[in-house]
């Protein structure tokens, strides 16, 4: 099979699935870079959980192609004093508020380099900034390869804010009921125990090997550890959701 | 940056995100209209409530390029009399049922024109036009800027119905619990109050000005007055849902 | 109207609109084929069920365009020993796991071909074939017209597993309340009744021609026996999921 790649407008957001905003970030970007394939990558990150975010933004964009352009928005704080910032990470390039929801996208990459964005389109919400500015300045760096101007070169660094790296508990909880946590998969032994919920979790590899209703931790897809009851749903098993502690045990 | 803008082919309807409709809209655009870009704009306006529809239509596809097509499908009564209709309303085309579904954007229009449609496809389920007829009128004027033969010109103010405008009440919660009224922003002044479940709520230009929990309202980005709690839910604030009265207190 | 028609990637799962698979397989496909047009057709198949997916899977494709490629994925046993496999039925090709998903596809094809796909990508994940195995497939087809190498032909009727046809039950709740049946319309006169939690059901033609709460059934614009309430939900009317077991009475 042939290996082709076209890099990609992205957005990874809080704005939920049910929301008006995907779709009006969407009509901006068909406006303003027609030619450029774009995806809802995510829209369901947890709510103003800048930490979350953090963590999933990295897990869920390491897969897309080189040149790509995530377009972030999890901004608790939309309208107030945070900047807007533009990261280019391991050959991606980001954009968003700066609140440390790119601090493990910065905190992980090999290669690292940040912006201050001090362009503002003529028209400015006080609230809807991912589509009337963060949207806008997405398109133009998948369009030219660069970040609008004015901006202002920032160190990367100073992005990751106080997202805590790995965050030992659940970040998300998927569609079958999945718990997501944000330890990654590559820090733990398959030998070790997660906790949760007074309970302890063995590893196995795949869904398959486990006797439905029974709870167990893999490495999910997305290089993250993640707790899940084969054929059925680990979120009620635990009564657990997005902020549930879990732990690591050795 | 420059400024660039190509049509679109934008779904707006009543749908919900989890429903297998959309998927099959964008099936049938895809195949009838493939250079065109296409979007979906909204699918999770209130089911049935024609009202609430009109004004979300309007504050929705405000934002879209010039010449682009919105499908527009709340339709209750799909299969029954009433008409399939084109509007088009200042730049921007409309396709869908004669219910009322247009009054907003034909009451706000400078310049204004509307169609009957009598075309008809080959085949035609009795429940799904917005696959069957409106996906292939909607795909037609993205190709021909024109709607298709047969149809018969028609006073756009016909189309208005009984919407009420401004409408005085939630049209819709979204996916952070705020609530959106049917009240547009130009028409209220900061120093207003707004009515709901008994309590006012006063103006707040954006969330970071407000201490979390407290409700608030704000002009929102579709140009609306929408009810916020910070960090917080003003849908469980209120136990409010689409429906529930608000009033302006000057 | 003209006719034109291009040939689509289309994604059919049970991954949920909620969660964050299919942006996954939308950022895959991107890379792999960019020039393809692609479409989320449905993501809302009830989880683990291979019946209602096979059910569905074939009703939703049925409007596609001739050579589209749809990736499949109902999946309950992902990292198991299933095979992966490819169909071509009646003009469109289909890719996902050999569990029976393809069943009443293939059971109902005028011709038919099979392949077991033994090609495999660099870096397969454990519990994401959607993503790393099905994806890259998909996007071979839609590029070359043919599976990848190496792959062997199979017999299709292998591929039925015992996924009944028609399924006497509710294969899935859409977001109006309706009760998508696994029974084909063409097989039901209109004189029947349909019984469900120990109601009977009639035949209406359209929601127009029942007062609103009142119960019926219809053909739905995908040829599948649905029950529906006017104006109302169906699926709290009879407290039914997909599941419920109906029946026809002649």
């Amino acid at each position: 099979m042939s290996d082709v790649s076209a890099p990609l407008l992205a957005l990874f957001s809080d704005f939920g699935v049910g929301g008006p905003y995907v779709g009006q970030v969407m009509a901006a970007w068909a406006a303003a870079a027609p030619a450029i394939p774009k995806i809802e990558l995510f829209s369901g990150a947890p709510a103003f959980d800048v930490e979350a975010g953090a963590h999933l933004l990295f897990a869920y964009s390491r897969t897309l192609p080189e040149g790509s352009v995530v377009e972030a928005v999890v901004d608790p704080g939309v309208g107030g004093p945070r900047a807007a910032v533009v990261v280019r990470a391991d050959g991606l390039w980001f954009c968003g508020p700066d609140n440390g929801l790119f601090g493990v996208v910065v905190g992980r990459a090999q290669s690292c380099a940040a912006w201050r964005v001090e362009w503002r389109p003529e028209v400015l919400s006080q609230t809807f900034h991912g589509r009337d500015l963060f949207a806008p300045v997405a398109a133009h760096i998948a369009r030219e390869g660069a970040p609008p101007q004015p901006c202002a070169a920032t160190d990367p660094q100073r992005l990751i804010g106080d997202v805590s790296d790995p965050a030992a508990r659940v970040i998300l909880v998927d569609g079958f009921g999945n718990l997501v946590t944000g330890i990654p998969s590559f820090m733990v032994e398959h030998r070790c125990k997660i906790g949760i919920a007074g309970s302890r979790v063995g590893f196995a590899p795949r869904f398959g090997e486990c006797p439905p209703g029974t709870p167990f931790w893999y490495e999910n897809a997305n290089g993250l550890i993640e707790i899940a009851v084969n054929r059925g749903s680990a979120a009620k098993h635990f009564d657990a959701c997005a902020g549930t502690s879990v732990r690591v045990i050795t």
